[in-house]
């Protein structure tokens, strides 16, 4: 039943967050996952704090056990357009691969100007403008505001865990 | 790997959403799903979009393979209070199995007045007040908001799946 949980995990995640209709062929984790991490990587370095975020959110999300592997080495290089223009459904949801740049480099603790600064840059590279990247960056902290809400009214008292 | 690449996404998905440092026991799953599903059921029925949701929601964070059979068919009568009382931790996140409640009842398209009416007859049963709900239901529609926001912001031209 191992398989099975996978996937109904995955079905749930992509409808639950996204409404999607279907889980992202096996070919798109592969260039999203390397996208997302030369975008994360555009300052040069990318912490393990930050790799490990991408690969739970990657397990998280149902990417198979190969693409996985990848995120654990993965060291950038490759011509992100290239990797976009094979994959258009990827190129499509461009706007979130630096959605997710902001979370994987806030994910060890605090986003730095320099960090989001790279961000920009990469967003140039992959055709998000500076005005999108603003929207973005304004939806995340929306969201760890909403985050932060939800948390304390569950737990007014402290979290059990 | 399998197993593994469950506990990551586990550990993720509650560090993710709730800046949780643990993954909850095995016997804190069996009593939170069971309290959920009997909230769900306050009206007398539980359709299966529901219940998948429930199975869908149980797998995506991690729930044993036991916790997820039992979904499958668990029909509630049992004392709800006594299933929290012989689980703490359970029993402080009562909040969150009303947001939950909430949550489940509108996964087959439309939260009814109806459906409401039940989860705060529910929420007085668990010990969760009118006004914690009122909060709790404020909070489900400002997250759903701030999803179709996101989704718009993302894919202006259209979703790729």
């Amino acid at each position: 039943m191992v398989m099975n949980e996978k996937e109904i995990a995955s079905r749930w995640m992509y409808k639950e967050n996204w409404n999607f209709a279907q889980v992202p062929p096996a070919g798109d984790f592969v260039a999203y996952g390397k996208a997302l991490l030369s975008c994360a990587n555009g300052d040069g370095t990318i912490s393990q704090a930050e790799r490990d975020w991408v690969i739970g959110y990657g397990a998280a999300y149902g990417a198979p056990s190969s693409v996985l592997e990848m995120l654990h080495s993965y060291a950038g290089g490759e011509d992100v357009v290239a990797v976009l223009d094979a994959a258009p459904a990827v190129k499509m949801s461009k706007r979130n691969i630096i959605l997710d740049a902001i979370r994987t480099c806030a994910a060890d603790g605090e986003l730095h100007p320099g960090e989001m600064k790279a961000i920009r840059k990469m967003a140039h590279v992959v055709g998000v403008d500076d005005w999108a990247t603003e929207q973005l960056l304004h939806l995340y902290l929306e969201e760890q505001a909403l985050k932060a809400k939800r948390i304390a009214l569950i737990f007014p008292d402290g979290k059990p865990y």
